[in-house]
């Protein structure tokens, strides 16, 4: 992952200007759901236009558009559903923080899908339209994400669509996406505990980058989750009267699981700092054990060599007293042993007494 | 404590489903306390509509719903008492942060008691419907934490509960829930003490990573404090009519035990903090100290091994003057010894200087 | 000062119990003064039941209550003037957080009055009740704090007492605890200069715990030094009319020396985090020191040793041009000095250049 | 850059006294561009007088005034335009932090532009006066930054412009000087990722020197993008009737822009301080592997070394049996390589089973 | 500086009392500016009671005492403009925080202007009396700091004083004390950089005191700083109708001035704190060079010096073909020479690999 992977104009380029600046990935699928308090009915569009004779209809419309949307496209849909320029420029430089820009007639939302596969964490744009009775769901992943939600739609005893507004559907593709951010710190979690247990047995610079790599991520994760927080808030606030009585209770719960998610994310982070605590430590204590050693090896040894240095000097002056009378002694090498051991002796006990060993 | 341990649906699951999804503990079990201001009467109940006649009747009703919970007998709790879909959600997904939720006629609370057998911390999700004349109570635990709340309404001259309103018993249930944090803190605090007295006197890695678990406690139990101290404030603010003027006085002591507990924790929590510094210097010191001894031992002998190294050549030219004479020297060997204790006494001065012994 | 000294009711006790926790330091003595415009009459009391007389004139009495207060004593006072059971049960528990608690007629506030004698800091409780015209102070010391306020009051020239209300009395009382964190707080900065001192001259592990200690004792105080600036900010707010407006200048002079005490208190944490790092950059420097005069040693000897042992070998074949011959060259012991002499030359120039000498 | 760059005037100086302190870069420069709904003339001026004629005129005049402005110049724009003292005294003195400031009938904004050309950041302050139908922009560099807004302008199908008020204009300046933000930032971005390259890899002293410098860059952006956030949110909430409702959901996403470059500065910030920590750990790690290669060949070695020692030892009483009479046995050299062998082999393992090697 | 500067009474002294704590500096000087729209009238007066003909007129009137105001003199002005208690008690005893106190038709501010240098930072607390039509000011610095905007008023072509109220007075005087914050920091912003060269070139314990002293005087600054912007905010509100609308957009050129210098304040502590990093990073990176060429010259000389002590040893049994036959070989000592020369070559390969040379 990029420390920098935003997308931008140039400083300067007029406001609205619609230009595609990633890689398209997958080609653009629209998909129409049509439901009203009776009967839901399914289609699968192939241009913008196609929407049109929905629009007209006194029925809930439920439009998905997803993979990359071009141009084009988005112009067409901003032409039949009166959209704002800024916001259409808004879907295609993606990388947005999660919003809520309210206009006449009309609400857009930016919501934030984290999507990891245990190694890449990806941020995926989700942007909404939401209107009197249409909701436009704008998505660049190839496979649609909603399917569980449009499963639920279709279940024909399940009145909560039918009998409620489009806000409903809004709180259940919400819903979706807050949720999203459960299993993906399950992950970071199961991550975190097995980095941890490395850290305590057998800690190596690896190690440290992973959990520098995972913070980098809770990091990243983070900067979109606190302004998705906000934005249910703003959502619940009510100001618009896009949330009706009814649905409230359903958005609180929904507001409820993005706190949790925060808070999973705080402890996380919190962990993940306390754990490079533990590993600077251990380095640290691993520098002082094995310097302990040395110096318990070079403390016992080189006094030793300096003496049976002394006795390899080669002074031989038969004339004199002085010249290593030692050598000639009968018991001089037991004796040379006997300082040996009592050195060793005695520095073991030093050792001991300051519990080096 | 697994670092992840939230329980949650798969995202798109329809809201308001009930699926047990942790192992059940133990079986469900039901009492129920009916109290007026002249009489108590205590019933343990088999199932949830044997309420049903003292939902009727005029009297205060707390019914105490202990142990695993199935999805049935919530379902018929919840047709009884009219309780949210979302609530009953609420309960059975335990782990929820404490909060409260207003329905029309009823409140929703959900508390944490925190329960420490000083090796692991278990958070008790308590979940409270509170409504006109009945307060609903159901806690996962085997065995009814709330015992010595009715012991105190069995005492016949006991009038506060007789007197007042249901307000009342919820405020002994949450001063309770809140009160239960004094004895975990209690053992926390005795643990940090134990635990500095290790580092300050024999510290290990493992002093460390227990001082790393408690560290992680505390924080774990800090996730569900604040918004305890938050739940209560909200309480009181009555903006709900669910608190009388008379009970505020003791919702307000209430609060101040939660902020205590609170202080607590943050203080541990610094506390915590502080000794890894204390630790991590100990260890550096403990470094230095090896080193010193190190080098002080080193540098003595090294330059003396040097030198007994240099009467141990075998230059042997017998002709040439310069072939090491000092070997044939008369007093050659006293004055190498004389070399080695002014060159000792030397460098013990040089380390006294340095205050290095 | 363990880390856990709060006095708690096991969880699920009646609120308002009275029963003692705390060992009883001393005797309770009761003290009552009662002054009107033109007098001032002082009593020593032995018991609750004989202020009664006083309650019913039209003067200003305060009752100050020192030592320990038995549940017995409390309980009369409650009965005589009215007094909460939750206030009782406060005062009872010392070891409360600074707070006020507003009543129909009468306040309840606690306040703490910092006393360290250089090696303990003690927190002592005082708890007072304000009513229309009268004042009761508890506090468990046995000797009473206020004696230089009782000083003021019977000075015959001064007019402040006798000219205003209970609340200029009040005022007196709590500048009197505000002003108490001056001396502590000037002991902990002495303490912490020659903690400095000490660090930068000749730091040890003791040092190190002893600043450890004192950032302990600086976050005890701080933990009551916070409410107490709120509950001035309370009483200056004046929902209550306690506080008249003439003596309101008084409490905001009040207000501003707690806000200073927090100051000195927040600069006094900062610099012993400060010290902290200085502590351990101080034991890297000495390590890097040590580290440094053994490098040069070794480094310069080890060589050197090296090249006498090669002389030291006993290759002796007479026959091999090959074995030796240096030892028998004429000037291959100067030769071998000449090297070690210019070997030393080149090492001393290589840490020269590294600025190690 | 210096720690200190801010000018000021001596304190004592009067308010509004215009004096150059900084050295002239660029001589002074000003473009007039005049629009109304169907036409757009542009003018090159050379002196302030010359701007009045267009005054009269009820057309939209945009002055622009590049280089640096002599006191005159600005003395003369004053007296036109009837500026205030003190914000002219503002553009003389650059390094104003961003800020807005509102006359009786004009409004005076400090922006700060962004500019990195990979080495240094410098920061421009542009000053804008927008009055009911002109705005007058300073703004210190030689070239005119804001050349792609004038060529939008040109353009004609460019109906933006022409349709809107001055607002507009004020939008588009403000929009180019908060994105110029992003180019920056991605330059940051792409260093911060080299450093981390080089930090896992081949970490020196001068890689931590870069990191610290990049930390202090951002600081000093920093400093200038809350204020400039803070700016927008004021020209928002409109209390002055500067900014006409049609233009509000420009500067609504303006200040979406403004608050993703403070996000990534953050992150950016915290990326930095994440990487000091990973560069400490890296070099305590690498003491730790040096030192276990010096103590594993020091450990196996001096013990040896020890042992030829003795053997090198010159006992030779011929006369005693106690005379090393290891040296005169048959397998005496043999025995000795043994030990030899088996002390290395014994260390080996001792080293194996610490995970040392 | 000491830790703890602060003067105060002992806790219980009657609010108000005037004694002199400080050592008196310099005798106390008065001086008084009295001027109308036409006049500048100067006076050396040498009591408070000479204030008194001026106060009857309908002039405004500057009074400034300059150096240490004992008590009696304080007490006359008291008495003369009705001053409080607290407030001459707040004079005397000086080291008080910035703060504004509104009497009836006056208003009391504290300001402190700080004085350095190079050397000691000195905090002079200014403590001004503003009344409808006069100003008095007490400062005890020997020498009237005030100087150049005296010199302002006497400027014959200076309608400012003139045309305005007491009010513009005023913030002359504050946009002085204000002002003084940037040579203080320019002076401190100097000394961080020579600090930062000298961290980066050659370190030493004593840099690392200097950096943490001129950190504890940042913070010592920082503690009248915050509250000074406080005060200048308080005054802008325009509760008290001490500023008049004129005057007001001076206070925010003053303000904006008193936010800039928080800002510098803020990013040198930054500084200063990433520069103990950097000091703490170099001292470990040295360590580890100083240790890397330890172990280098180690570990290739101590197997080297094994080896020669091999053939220094003794063995001798020429009837046995095992007693060091080596030694005896023809090309034994080459054959000696080329081993060490292979390990040495081994080992440089291997340091080379790990990038350790």
């Amino acid at each position: 992952m990029a420390y920098f992977s935003k997308h931008y104009h140039s400083p300067g380029t007029a406001p609205g200007t619609l230009v595609t600046i990633q890689k398209p990935v997958a080609p653009v699928s629209i998909q129409l759901i049509d439901y009203t308090e009776s009967s839901v009915e399914e289609h699968r569009l192939v241009s913008a236009r196609d929407c049109q004779p929905f629009l007209a209809r006194e029925t809930k419309t439920w439009i998905q558009v997803n993979g990359h949307t071009d141009p084009d496209t988005l112009r067409n849909f901003g032409q039949m559903f009166d959209l704002h320029d800024l916001a259409l420029e808004d879907i295609i430089n993606s990388g947005q923080r999660p919003k809520i820009e309210l206009y006449d007639d009309q609400a857009f939302i930016i919501a934030v899908l984290p999507v990891y596969d245990g190694q890449n964490l990806e941020l995926v744009q989700v942007s909404l339209f939401v209107g009197k009775n249409y909701l436009i769901c704008f998505c660049p992943l190839a496979e649609d994400p909603f399917e569980p939600v449009r499963k639920r739609m279709r279940q024909p005893n399940n009145r909560r669509f039918a009998d409620r507004g489009i806000d409903y559907l809004l709180y259940a593709l919400m819903d979706f996406v807050i949720d999203a951010g459960f299993p993906v710190l399950e992950q970071f979690g199961g991550q975190l505990e097995s980095l941890e247990e490395e850290l305590l047995e057998r800690p190596s610079q690896k190690t440290l980058s992973s959990l520098h790599e995972l913070k980098r991520e809770l990091l990243t994760l983070r900067r979109v989750l606190w302004p998705q927080r906000e934005l249910i808030t703003t959502l619940m606030r009510g100001e618009d009267e896009l949330i009706l009585a009814g649905t409230l209770v359903y958005f609180r719960d929904c507001y409820d699981h993005s706190i949790q998610i925060i808070e999973l994310l705080e402890s996380f982070r919190d962990m993940a700092t306390s754990m490079l605590d533990i590993y600077l430590s251990s380095i640290s204590q691993r520098t002082n054990e094995t310097m302990r050693v040395l110096t318990i090896i070079a403390t016992i040894f080189i006094p030793l060599t300096f003496l049976v240095g002394v006795y390899g000097m080669n002074f031989d002056n038969p004339g004199s007293p002085w010249s290593m009378p030692e050598l000639r002694w009968y018991y001089g090498y037991p004796m040379v042993w006997g300082i040996m051991i009592m050195t060793v002796l005695g520095l073991v006990w030093f050792f001991k007494r300051r519990h080096w060993i």
